[in-house]
């Protein structure tokens, strides 16, 4: 097969017949080097007792409005025969939180998930980025606190050994742990949901304005920047145990029963902030040095099943495909 | 795990978190049984030297519409946010002719990709019908006529070997047969296309008025009617071999050329039409007693490729999985 299945154009032939901005066909080769990534997870997650949920890829636009707790991001929305608004899944989290609260109503075992589906992002032409991503990810429904957030956190280190990507880390905050320092040095609640707002954004220029504005002195910002700006290992958690309070004691729990080879992947960062209103705790993402952005990412969204009428806690992470193969494809070359 | 992931309730708990209608959740233990169906054809078709072609789901509508030989099928359509009007595939052989075309322009080695996607079509509620349908298929591009059929027909029942359905068959007839043998007989062209329209729509009464208006006798149209309902093993084509013209040669020919195994598939029907227009020689459906509609299906479709650029002659065929499965769990229970 191999030489004949080599494209004669790299792009589509001529303007005409193109695809939207972000997409792009898939071939042979790659959709093979692709499939041994999703194989892979799937082996790690099968062997781990998930089971694999498939959901639909339209869903009602009110329904899948019940997960999102701050701004909703932009979706693909279109209006079905009978006049109701559908949209174009932009995650797996809120469809299998809706599965767990749903079809399995005041089920009191944990319930271990996974799934490789593609999710939708409308994305603006010329930024390029894509529009339809494949996630291959797992949720665990029913383990609170540390049982949960260490079986997801070894899951996601172990996923990333079967994609045989060495140089992967997992950056670990904790979504209260930002919101507990400021607490703890009297910034009152409003300057810290703008102060998270600001971290988020990674504008450390406008999170130095907004502390000095809540009446701290410039040599207070500059220590509380630059604690919320550490990075290392876990023993960055006992430095300033105090001001990490009762997130930063149970991070340090979680990290402390990973294995050794799991901790080798560990980078903790206190000011980490992901980009999803519905995390409750454990928070990570999934990066590596050749690839811009986060290749995966997880954490703890307690508040979110309850959302679909059957409260109970939840963690779990997801690998982008098609990051993990740029970065499989860059990590081998550098 | 087993017993854990049972669900407590067989469809969404209430009215409020609901879903689509013709739309639905996977389980683990179905999503496991689906899985080993698209395992099982991947298997089959890697086997014959396929490789995979991954599409987007999203595709310009102005685009997909150039694969539209005759009335479009209802289709999801939405407006980007440049106000250009977005498709959701609703099969997978359009975007397939559109990559060999525009990807592998000029290419003069036959091209073979399978694809295992969901395509989506829009259904009226309360219909029973599905709106997002997983195709696993194949699709051969420059391998003409006889031999390009016969390596597709030959796939298609290694396919039903692989699922493991005994009763099911594959539904054998030319989309230009019903033309040959009604022009054969001196109807003309406008009245040959009513005609076939009615054979699409299984409706017998409007087929044999329309051939009296032609000016047929009332016997003529007796005999034609049931020359047009025949089914049967190959050799009903060597019966009526000069109405049947060309392609009644062409798949007799075909035919022949099946292995015994194979052979056993296939049932011969002269009246067969299928419901894309694009179809311009060979065409199947694969059928199964339990299953009230084709699980699956296929043909040659010469004149489409052409349609994005770079002519050439093609083949395919797909299952429904979900339809395989269907029949899988009614097979065995008998």
């Amino acid at each position: 097969m191999g030489g004949a299945l080599e494209p004669t154009t790299t792009a589509r032939a001529g303007d005409v017949v193109r695809l939207p901005p972000g997409s792009r066909d898939v071939l042979p080769q790659e959709a093979r080097e692709l499939r041994a990534i999703s194989d892979g997870l799937r082996g790690v997650f099968e062997a781990a007792g998930f089971g694999e949920v498939i959901t639909p890829t339209l869903e009602y636009s009110d329904v899948l409005a019940r997960g999102v707790l701050g701004n909703p991001s932009p979706t693909y929305r279109l209006i079905d025969d009978r006049g109701a608004w559908l949209e174009l899944r932009s995650d797996m989290t809120v469809p299998l939180a809706r599965v767990a609260a749903t079809r399995f109503h005041g089920h009191d075992e944990p319930l271990r998930f996974w799934y490789t589906q593609t999710a939708f992002r409308p994305v603006p032409a010329l930024q390029g980025r894509s529009r339809e991503v494949q996630q291959c990810g797992v949720e665990l429904f029913g383990v609170p606190g540390y049982g949960g957030d260490r079986e997801v956190l070894g899951l996601a280190a172990r996923s990333l050994d079967a994609t045989g990507l060495p140089d992967a880390r997992i950056v670990v905050g904790d979504a209260r742990l930002s919101a507990t320092v400021l607490e703890s040095a009297g910034v009152d609640a409003e300057a810290i949901t703008a102060a998270h707002d600001a971290l988020f954004a990674g504008d450390l220029v406008t999170l130095e304005g907004i502390l000095l504005e809540a009446g701290l002195t410039e040599d207070r910002v500059r220590a509380l920047g630059a604690l919320l700006r550490t990075r290392g290992d876990a023993s960055v958690l006992d430095a300033h145990a105090d001001a990490f309070g009762t997130p930063g004691r149970e991070l340090a729990e979680t990290l402390s029963s990973l294995t050794t080879s799991e901790k080798e992947r560990v980078i903790v960062d206190i000011g980490l902030v992901r980009d999803l209103d519905y995390y409750s705790g454990l928070v990570f993402e999934v990066v590596h040095p050749a690839i811009g952005e986060p290749i995966g990412g997880g954490g703890r969204y307690d508040g979110l099943v309850g959302k679909f009428g059957d409260d109970r806690p939840a963690v779990g992470f997801a690998l982008n495909v098609d990051a993990v193969h740029r970065a499989q494809m860059l990590g081998a070359t550098a």
